[in-house]
């Protein structure tokens, strides 16, 4: 089968497309003739490091396409519309998925639009109600409004967690997607300071959640736009991972709770039991269109340089998507 | 009446003794004739600091002593012997408590050691269950196991939280008092690695949650100490603040939550729902001595200066109690 592999760790040129061995299910597990993929900060992680996080030599963490086979102790039947993560080995036109994170396509989306879902939406939904404990009537800053999980995020945010949603991004195109999406406030971090913002619209007191996918470049106006009390979340360093003197009396002042995260790394277990959370609450929303992936452009598989090369630019407003079949 | 004073901002040669107008209770609160009080770090750093916590000009944030007199729609009847902690003026013969954060104290206990309880047990159980989430059969590292919180939070994570206990002290004959209370793994942080030690005891693991009130000296044994997925409660700074370099790409692969908290500035609200939750599950536990305020020495309130010069050498075991009358 047509796979695509790392040549050496580096850029998006080191990406080519071999012919792979077809996998095999083992117990629990399913073979999906892949129909569609999609490319992930993780996946350029894995590429310019040898040491990926995971042990599979093929890109790709999510996928969407048809049972084509079933090991023992599955539940999921052949010729079923299926959509989820993988341990790797997304970018390929066969991989294996466990069956416990398998999730029936609804049937008005494409495998195009699928392909787009479990990652960024799992991750959203991790980082504002398993970890950020999102409340009814709170507010959350969403940052990178345009991206893939902010895209995700600031709907589940709106639709799940009747929040107030205050977004960054730096273009108004991209926030103009973000009002579309049901933003209440969109701030471009380039024309304006967004802690003086944050601030305006909070009467002062701040955030009570942040999703941050940036890092240090925003550690000092994300901490003034954060409430006493509040809960940030981290789960991204695209402005760099350095502190320069933390203070951790400013921690105690503020009595934040900081958590770090990431998806991939998890167990199988958390996996299947985050999806089957997810999907519970949200398999009726998909079906009325009420929460839609964002796509921003869609790849044939041997385009995966450019593929990548688009994400690495900034310039996508949610997902990239590989067409496989 | 008598009460405590700070000169100017300073050392504790600036503590005195005045004459003081007796305060009368509000709507809500009791008039108590304090018997004993007790001193807390918050105490110190409200000393050296022009701008402390609270407004009251008194020192002293816990008092235990009977019940004087009663503002309008309170429970306590004017004769009930009370502990609980109080928006500063403890170090005094009379202040004023709400009547919703008064805890009745248990007949087997003297005024000096119910003095000992209300903020370090109270602190140790926020701490260990209301952000630490501590959980029955997990690990926890309590450092300054030899403290007021120190003490308190290995008696509560044992019998409250079913936990296994790893303490660290800078004494044996701390250690010691560690054992007796119930630590499992007494760790003497000046002739051994703590982290080391935690790992040896831990399968490599790591602890769950980490009761930190070290701060920066202790960073990065902390971090080689705590389990994936572990809790990271920072509740001091005795040894420092600042961290030079943080790397956020160490929180997101732990995936460890980081909490700042302080008891003292928190809400009257928050502090009334806190003691009652406690008291509610350790009355009895008091009442039948498993649980005991462990009381380093008593001094009466004209030796203020000694009994502050005493906490600041860090030689005390347990907790420091002035007592008034």
């Amino acid at each position: 089968m047509k796979a695509i592999k790392v040549k050496q760790p580096g850029g998006a040129d080191q990406l080519q497309v071999v012919d792979y061995e077809k996998p095999t299910p083992k117990d629990g597990e399913l073979l999906i003739k892949v129909m569609a993929a999609a490319v992930n900060r993780t996946d350029i992680v894995n590429r310019q490091k040898s040491s990926g996080y995971l042990k599979n030599p093929i890109l790709g963490v999510e996928v969407a396409g048809i049972v084509e086979s079933a090991g023992a102790g599955t539940k999921t039947s052949v010729g079923t519309r299926v959509m989820g993560l993988v341990n790797g080995g997304g970018y390929a036109e066969y991989v294996v998925m466990p069956d416990d994170r398998a999730i029936e396509i609804p049937e008005n989306l494409s495998f195009e639009e699928a392909a787009a879902i479990p990652e960024v939406f799992l991750t959203a939904y991790q980082t504002l109600f398993w970890i950020g404990q999102l409340q009814a009537g709170e507010t959350v800053l969403i940052h990178a409004g345009g991206s893939g999980v902010g895209t995700a995020a600031i709907q589940l945010a709106k639709q799940l967690g009747q929040a107030k949603v205050i977004t960054t991004a730096g273009s108004n195109e991209k926030l103009e997607v973000c009002r579309s999406l049901g933003a209440d406030v969109c701030i471009n971090y380039k024309e304006q300071n967004f802690d003086e913002e944050v601030l305006k619209e909070t009467n002062n007191q701040g955030v009570d959640l942040i999703l941050d996918f940036v890092g240090s470049s925003y550690w000092d106006k994300n901490y003034a736009s954060i409430k006493v009390d509040g809960r940030w979340v981290l789960i991204g360093i695209l402005g760099g991972a350095v502190i320069e003197k933390l203070n951790l009396m400013d921690l105690m002042l503020k009595r934040i709770q900081l958590t770090g995260t990431l998806l991939t790394p998890r167990s199988d277990e958390y996996k299947a039991e985050l999806t089957t959370d997810f999907f519970s609450k949200t398999k009726e929303l998909f079906r009325h269109n009420k929460l839609r992936p964002i796509i921003d452009c869609v790849y044939p598989l041997n385009q995966i340089q450019q593929a990548h090369e688009h994400m690495e630019s900034n310039r996508n407003i949610g997902k990239i998507v590989l067409k496989v079949d």
